[in-house]
Parts: structure tokens; C-alpha cells; sequence
């Protein structure tokens, strides 16, 4: 298909050019200047962590497939840098907007960082599917969209700054299934979107870097940071022995699958993302890790073999119960920490305003997902107009269709 | 031998799931609660630093077996991840016992992980030849009997906690030694427990890691942190340099051997961790680097000629020159550092007092070595009975034992 | 050829033994002790991102030839640890003969390690063809003349030390082109200096570690840190965009390629390092960054085709347009931007003033490429000399003429 690549070749150049360029022009005309009121001197070692965790870590961590080496580290670094720019002009442009000092500081490339994560799950879900313009695209729309739905949340909903953004891991998840929902399933007997060990390995090697640098990840805004770290410590570490516990349990022959390892490890350090600054004791961060771990291997079981198949879904590197379910979990759990830490503060005679504070948290969480399920479909259906030349499934997962590789 | 396959399968989750238990009743009820009195905002770089050397690092400086990579890196991280959470309860049961503020903090994490590279120094010696349930076991045992043995350095010997945990690797090395001195030998035509380029050069990546971070994991408890940096860096520079040119002397046709760089470039941090925060003068640290690397080069060539064969010892990462003979020059250059150091203030006069002093350090030297020996031994017994399910030797060094591998 | 090999066996151990004892004997007499009057606690954990960026990530960076992994990760690290040696040798040696104070600190290390880049950067030029004894000789014989270079700059033209510490990557490039340029070409039909898509991924690995830690490479000796680190950011941003951007322009069927990658990501970082620190708004950087990576690409294209077979040179990693070409536009930025700066400030009518800091900037550029070409040919003259027994070119780009390796 010569004529198909070449007009794909036309486009994606030229759409690259024109973000640059907005980008610049916007930049050049909108930012005051370089300058930040918070900067204390431990903020740039833990905003470096999460930076290299998200375009080092994600990166490799989405190597799984024995063919996409090059397009799984290379599309997910070229989204990132994209995102980034896109996400503080985003967050300038509304800071301008209502009126607040528009300065470009560590903290709102932190933030840019973080939101990126959602789109890098995103990334996961259409992993080898789409192409460099479809996975543009659906970057800015995703981070457009999430902008808007931490916008509500903020201030129809009154949720704090910081635990907005924790709903990256549950919007990045549910954005990319609903997009992957519209894309053609490859043929069943394709060999391509499998790993070798070779392929397994270089993602073991993301996957632990993702590991060690997730306590930086959820700290890093947070207002009781050495609550965050340690908490997330122990919930990591808890998640990581169920992670193993369950492989041998649910595998065939008791042996270790690297599949479960890559995704159950992290499970905790997902669920326990709303609540790491608040909990006071470790014990409920590492309840809260196993619980984690359990839902995703078990997750993935079943979605495997009988919610994807029924939905014609093909989530390539099982995003949904590797960040959507723990999210999920993740989100109730600090509903309910939030009632019985109010209910042994002996609040409960005012209940009305419990259930109304329960009620935001509830509301927000719904918000979001149902965000994300609805815009990522609208976002699916857009990104396989021909406009946008999509792969042919025989071509899914080949770096040769985007790189020039030589044997 | 599916019969006994599947009988390790039965142990193993089994296994993990009451640790797990125990730790999370012990926590629910022992912790207090999250806090720390000393945290200065420029300890959790550090932190992550030795976090990141020992998983991350560790992890790929095992990966040396041509067909055990998955192990090396997945074996290491569960053991890790076990043993911190192990560590941090021994730790604060024993400072419950002793009537002590028992708060979970950054520093008793940092404490756990430091004790973790125990564990890891003696996996490397059993790397391939130990199931996952032996491993554990080890772990324990191991942590327990080192944090008894710091015990008895600190409360009968009054060495410093911060020194204590610097025997670290001596205690690693030879209790690993003695554990795997009681496995049974692999068949000496065994191919399988050799590396190829592709694993020597994992390897590489995960001994470049080790090697950057080193000088956090010698500085991250010390009381005078530049001079342990420093001092840790200088002796880490030569030691590498040694290596090279010691590997090229040594080895047929002057070459270098990329086994002699992975264990020598690290020696220099091995032998100046009892005395980096305290040397005042770079060329001291220089020199020890220098002996640290000639010793483990040396050592690599006596000890596999002569040595183990002897005694039928098959010491699969070299642990014992790589971190055990380091470990002890380091020992013996701390006591001659000391009383050149108090015969340059003229203390001589007062040499009862000198002599008890060097004999403290003598003993917990002593102390630390005879009892890794002891009860490596013990504990290298114990592994081998028939509830461990060993396994048999044809099956050593074999991802495929242990993990679903695709190719 | 084993007499020519034994003969090299001889020279490389006793040289590397002289040094060694001339580092010694030196620091034993020369340094006053351990100490620093600067030392912000948050100096470290950059000094850590710089010290893994220039070990690990520009040791995989070099990863590119397929059959030269052990040698580009191994002799990196081995001339660093010597470099770094040597570096902090010379500064203390200038300061003793300037009558400052000559202690050794967390600074000197820091700019040691910096310098280094130089000579990562020239190797990097003479990649697979120089064997060791002339990598070592090079490295010192480098190392010294740049001191030189930067002790012009700081006395004769007030440059302050940290800007002249940021001609690195310009006297790095041409010092290692004017090497390269005395090296016998390789006969054509050579396969061994292509990559693979294995060394590819490698070589990858490294360039995200490089490109992750640059804010900290630019900003660590800075006086104004954080727009250092901010406009650093945004210029690589950009420059890794345009990467993508130019290299689907420019190579056949718009495929990515990823040697245009490998170093149009890093040309935004190399371009910025003059004006990291002064520049107040985050556009200009990013226009550098765009301009960085623009003139990468198209001289890649043109040196390869044009410049290159005319002079026959071979760059084998192709230090000219990824750190050469970029720093000569960062020079000339400087020079543009400090014009216009001082003309906003209606500095206009002070012409002399102004005509005579353009000419300090302007000559000390000119300083220094110039120094780094003719000492570059001298040292390549000399490296040839039948003393250092040059490698064969047949022999050239392949570890098995260095290493034991095992297949």
C-alpha cells in the first residue's frame, strides 16, 4: 500500500509543524516569563524522578510486543514531549482565563508530567494499532478533556487541586478502551502481538523503573509528602508479593507468568494513588496494595476471557486491569476511609453533611469515568475516519510499517 | 518430575500468603503509627537512590546466566520486596521490646533496605540452584540472624548502628558462601551456567547502576555525608581502573574479561564502607579502592582454582570474591586506620585503652563472620531437606522451571 | 597478528599502572583534605543525575555498532573514571599554582565530570577505530588542553568559569573530528560499523537517560538553576519533536530512522547550554531547541553526502552534527541574544562597550574551536605513530579483538 503510506507520509510532518508552531506562537505571546512562588530545593530530584519514570519507565514498560520495540519507546517519548508542551499551555490559557498569574514554573511542568501519564495508559490500550497522526490527535484530545473534566471537578465539585489529577490512572484507562472499542480487531491467528523474552525483559526493566520511582509519582504534589512516600512504599511492596502469590496460583504448573508480574506490581501503587497522603496508618496502605494485586490478576482473567471477547475489545497491553480496576478500587477505598475515619470521630449525628461530602467524592468519580467511556468512543469513531489513514490490520504491531529497520 | 513440580506449586503461594498475613496483623497492631523525628528534605533522594541500586541494580548485576534472567530479576524483587517489610517489623518489634518510640519512618525503611543487600549478596551465591521457597526461607532466617547479630555488635560491643549495618556485605557474602556450600554440585558439563554477550551486557547495565549509586548507599546513614560521598567516589574510581588493568594482566592474551569488570569495579565500595565518612584524606580511600580491586581479581583466579574445587563449593555470581574478600580487607584496613590515627595524636601512651578498642572491632568483625559461617551452614542444611523440595540439578540455572517463557 | 597484540598487552596495564601511581602520589602530597565551602544540600542529588547521565547514559548512547557493545559501554566507563581522576588532578594543580585554596569537593567533582563530556564526545568520533592506549593517551592529552583552553577564556577574556565550562560539546566535537581525520579509513564493503535493531534499542535506552538528565547537565554549575532547568526542558521538548518531524521529512517513504532520533533528541539541550541561565522567556528556548534539531538532520544529510567523503573523514558515531554543529549555533545565539538584550535596554549609544563583550564572546568561541582543531590533529598525528600500535582496519569495530567473548 505505497499510495496509502505516502499520504500518511504527507500528513504527519505537517500536523507536527503546525502544533510547533502554535505552540510557539502562543508561547511567545501568552507566558510572563519563567518564575515560580513554591520552589522548595527538594522539588526538582522528585519532579526528575517522575519525568524519567513516565518517559523512561512507561516507555519500556510498554515494550511487551516482539515487533514494536522501536514505535513502543519512540511514539510514547514523542506523545510525551508533545503532551507536555500541550498540557501547560492548556493549564496557562485557563489560568489566563480566570484572570490568575500566569507563570511557567516546575510545578506546572509537574503537573504536565502527571497528566501525560493518563494519556501514555491511553497509549497502552491502542498499543499497535494506531498510527503517529491517530495517536497525536488522540493525545491532545484526551488531555483537552481531561483539563476540562479536573476543571468540574474543581470547581462544581470542590475536589482538591492535587487529588484531581489523581484521576489520571482512571481516565487514561477508560479513554483508551472506549477508543480501542473502534478500532478493527486483528485476525486471531496473528503472531505479531505477542513477546519474546527478549521483549519481556526490556519491559521487566521499565516495569521496575515505574516501581521504584511510583512513591515520587504520588508525592510529588501532595501536602504530607512522607505520609505519600511511605504509604505508597508499603502498598507497592504488598502488591508485589500478591503479585507473585497469585501468578503461581492462577497459572498453569504453579509457574510465574511475566505478564502478571508486570502488571500486579504496580497495582497497589495505582490504588493506593487517591489516599497515599491522608492514611495514618501502614497497615491499611498495604490491605489496599493486596487488594490491588488481587483485582488485577483475577481482572484479567476475567476480562480476558469473557469481557473482551464479548465486546470485540482488544486492549493490547491490558491497561484495564492494570490501571482502570485498581482506580476503581482505588476510588471506593477512599470513599470508605473517608466515612469511618469520620464515623470514629464520632461525626456521624451530622450526616447530612457527610453524605454530601460523600456524595462529591462519588460524583467526581462518576464524572470522570463516564467522561472518559463517552469522549473516548466520540474520540475512537473520529480517529477511523479516513481522514486519518488507518492501519490495516494486517500491518498492526510492526515497526517496519513506521521505522527503517536493518537487519 | 511433574509430581514434585506440583508440590512446590502447593508451598509456594501457601507460603507467601502467611507471611503476608503475618505482616499485615503485626503492623495493624504494632506500628503506631507513620512519623520520623530526623527528616531532612534531602534524604529521600538518597533514599530512592538505594532503593533503585539494590532492585533495580542488584536485579540486572545477577542476570549473568545465560537462561536465568527472568529469575535473577523477578526472584530478586520478590525477595526485596519480602524482606524490607520483614525487616522494618523485626526492627520495630525489637525497638518495642527494648521500650523504644516505635514509629515507622523514612529512615527505618532506608535501615531495611540497606539490610536487604545481605539477602541479595547471599542469593547471588545460590543463583540458579535455589527454588523460591528455599529462597524465602534464606531471607528470613538471614535477616533475623542479621539483625541479631547487629545487636550484639551494638549492645555488647557498643559499635555504632550506622557501622553496624556496614557489615553488610561480609555477612551476605559468607553465610551465601555456606548456604550453597550444602547444595549439591551441577554436573560439570553443564552448559547452562554460563553467560553470553547479550546477558553479560544486562549485566553491564545493572553493575553501571550499582556503581553510580554506591556512594548514597555508603553515605545514606553516615553522620558526615560529604566525606563518605567523596571518599566512597574516589575509591569506586580507582577500583574501576584496577579492574581494567588487572583483568588485562591476568587473563590469556591480555583481554579483558567481562566477569573481572563487573566484580572488580565494585570492590573500591565494598572496602571503603566501614571507613568512608571517616578518612580525611582522598589518596587513603584511593589506596584501599586500589587493594580492593587487586584482592578481587586475585582472589577470583586462587579461589576458582584452588579454593572451591577443594571444597566442592559452587559460587555462582562469585560473591565471595566480588563482596566477601573486599569486605574483610575493608575490615582489617578499618583497624589499622584507627590506631594509625590515634598513634599520630600520640595516644600511645594510653595502650590499654587502644587495645581494648581495637579488640571491640576485632571482636564484631569476628563476631559477624563466625556467625554467618554458623548459621549459613545451619541454614544451607535445613534448605536441603525433603519438605524444600530442592531442586534436582538438571533443572538448575532454567527459566523454564520456574516461568511460562514464549518463544 | 599476536606479536602486535602482545606487544599491546604490554604497553596498556603498565600504562594505566602509571597513571594510577602518578594520581596517587600526587593526591597524597597535593590535596589539603575533604571539604567544601559550598554545599547546598540539594547539590547532590544533581550531581548524581550528571554523574549517571555522562557513565550510563552516554555509555549506552554509544551502543550504536553491532559488534562493539563491551567495548562502547566498558572503555566509556573506564576513560571517565581515569578522566574524572585527572581532572580533579589538574584544577587542584592550577589552584596550588594560583595560591587559592586547594580543597577537593562535591564542586570539583561536579566540573570534572562535566569536562569529561569532552572526551565522551571525541570518542565518540573515533569509535571502533582507536584502541585503548590511544583512547587513554587521548583522554589526558584532551583533558589537559582543554583546562588550558578554558584558563585562556576565564584570564585572558573574563568569561566567567561556568560558561567556559559549557564549550564542552564544541571542543569535544572538533577535537574528536580532527582525530578521527588521521585515522586510516575502513575499507567499504566493512558490515561491522552498521547497527542492529538490537544495539538500536540499546543505543535508545541510553539517548532517554542523556536526553532525561540534561536540565541537570545545564543547570548544575549555574548560578540561576531553575530557568536553567526550564528553558533546558522546553529546548529539548521541541528539539525531540522536530526530530520526528524532520526525520519522516527527510528519509525515504517518510519512515522514521532511528539514528536521526539518537541525536536530533539531545540537539535542543546542546544548542541551549550557553543560554540556559539568562534566557527570561521559555520561547526563545524552544525556537533554539526547533533550530538545534533542523540543523542536525539537514547536516547530517549534508556531512554524510558531501562534507565527509570530501575530507575523508568518518565520524562513526556522528559527533559533528549531534553535539558540533548544535553548540556552533548555540555560540552564535549567544552572541545574537546578548546583542538584542543590551539594545532593549537602549544600551545603543555605549557601541564600544558592547562592540568589545561581542568580541570577548566571539573570541573566545573562536578560541576554542580553533585550539580543539589543531591540538586534534596533533594528538591524531601523534596517536598514529607506530609507539601506540594503531588497530588494523580489518580489526576495526569488533570486541573480540579486546574481550573474551563467548558466544
Amino acid at each position: 500500500m505505497p499510495s496509502r503510506y505516502l499520504s500518511f507520509r504527507c500528513s504527519l510532518p505537517w500536523l507536527l509543524l503546525l502544533l510547533e508552531t502554535l505552540f510557539l506562537i502562543y508561547s511567545s505571546f501568552g507566558f510572563k516569563g519563567v518564575g515560580d512562588i513554591f520552589y522548595p530545593p527538594s522539588f526538582y530530584p522528585e519532579f526528575q524522578d517522575v519525568n524519567h519514570m513516565v518517559i523512561f519507565g512507561f516507555g519500556f514498560f510498554l515494550m511487551v510486543l516482539r515487533r514494536y520495540g522501536f514505535s513502543s519507546i519512540g511514539f510514547n517519548f514523542l506523545l510525551i514531549v508533545l503532551g507536555v508542551q500541550c498540557s501547560v499551555l492548556v493549564e496557562d490559557l485557563l489560568n489566563f482565563l480566570r484572570l490568575q498569574q500566569n507563570e511557567v514554573g516546575m510545578k506546572s511542568l509537574a503537573k504536565a508530567v502527571v497528566s501525560m501519564t493518563a494519556v501514555v495508559i491511553s497509549t497502552g490500550a491502542v498499543l499497535g494499532k494506531a498510527n503517529p497522526v491517530q495517536l497525536i490527535v488522540m493525545t491532545l484530545v484526551e488531555l483537552i478533556i481531561f483539563y476540562v473534566s479536573r476543571c468540574i471537578n474543581r470547581t462544581l465539585l470542590q475536589v482538591p487541586d492535587q487529588l484531581t489529577l489523581m484521576h489520571v490512572h482512571l481516565f487514561g484507562a477508560y479513554f483508551g478502551l472506549a477508543v480501542t472499542s473502534r478500532f478493527p480487531e486483528p485476525p486471531p491467528g496473528l503472531d505479531k502481538n505477542r513477546s519474546t523474552p527478549k521483549s519481556d525483559l526490556f519491559s521487566m526493566l521499565g516495569t521496575v523503573f515505574v516501581w521504584v520511582f511510583w512513591p515520587s509519582f504520588n508525592s510529588i504534589l501532595a501536602d504530607s509528602k512522607k505520609e505519600a512516600v511511605l504509604n505508597t512504599y508499603f502498598a507497592l511492596a504488598v502488591s508485589a508479593v500478591a503479585a507473585f502469590l497469585l501468578s503461581a496460583l492462577t497459572s498453569k504448573d504453579g509457574k510465574f507468568r511475566m505478564a502478571h508480574i508486570h502488571s500486579a506490581v504496580l497495582a497497589g501503587g495505582v490504588t493506593i494513588s487517591y489516599t497515599a497522603p491522608s492514611i495514618q496508618h501502614p497497615w491499611i496502605a498495604m490491605i489496599l496494595g493486596l487488594l490491588g494485586s488481587v483485582i488485577t490478576i483475577l481482572g484479567s482473567h476475567c476480562l480476558q476471557r469473557c469481557f473482551n471477547p464479548a465486546l470485540k475489545l482488544q486492549d493490547t497491553s491490558g491497561v484495564h486491569f492494570t490501571f482502570g480496576l485498581p482506580a476503581v478500587l482505588g476510588a471506593v477505598a477512599a470513599v470508605v476511609l473517608f466515612v469511618v475515619e469520620k464515623g470514629m470521630e464520632k461525626q456521624w449525628n451530622n450526616l447530612s453533611s457527610l453524605g454530601y461530602l460523600i456524595l462529591v467524592d462519588v460524583g467526581a468519580f462518576c464524572q470522570t469515568i463516564s467522561t472518559a467511556l463517552i469522549t473516548g468512543l466520540i474520540t475512537g469513531l473520529i480517529l477511523n475516519i479516513k481522514l486519518f489513514k488507518a492501519v490495516h490490520v494486517s500491518k498492526y504491531f510492526d515497526d517496519q510499517f513506521y521505522w527503517e529497520v536493518s537487519f
